[in-house]
């Protein structure tokens, strides 16, 4: 039995990049666009066991990208960060203290930083 | 002429850890402690030659992987996040408005967070 693990549709959003162009492909059909080994294997021209060979291959490449680097709990630490320093701001903004403004406006312009 | 180019101590210090093992302490030896090429070769009795050949192979993973996934520059973002963050809450600590400070104190924490 093949699983799909939704863990890796966060990691290939990570270091999908550092896959090869033919492996990221096959995770990005079998991970984002959710086909079937099926599906895939007649898009790229090679058997079921081939592309459950490149799954597994770049799964193993992820998770050793993953134990080495944490990116993508570093990203969720700042999506976590992200969104509280949006209430930071929403509440400064709602003191309706003007002199609270200047704060807000820097906060927001930090929050489109971390979201590049 | 066998260069040192620092950028190479930024990118060991974000992907160090995916170098292997051998690898990693040619890299630090040589970006972080500032050895010779000579002091390495003795120390992991290995020819110069061999030295000079694992810091090239190393260098172009290094730049491989920044290439790919960016991450020392999103770290240095995040530096000028950090320090700007940093900033904000110092002024609102200064305001000496007591309603003020909680917002400075979630901010610090965030701050904790970011250098994680």
């Amino acid at each position: 039995m093949f699983e799909k693990n939704m863990r890796y549709a966060f990691l290939l959003d990570a270091y999908g990049e550092v896959l090869d162009g033919h492996a990221k492909a096959i995770m990005t059909a079998y991970y984002e666009d959710d086909l079937s080994l099926a599906e895939i294997a007649e898009g790229e021209g090679i058997s079921r066991q081939g592309v459950r060979h490149v799954i597994k291959k770049s799964e193993e490449q992820l998770d050793f990208l993953e134990s080495k680097l944490r990116l993508a709990e570093h990203y969720s630490a700042i999506d976590e960060i992200s969104l509280e320093l949006s209430d930071i701001s929403a509440k400064l903004i709602a003191t309706s203290d003007a002199s609270l403004l200047e704060y807000a406006d820097r906060i927001n312009n930090l929050l489109k930083k971390l979201k590049q």
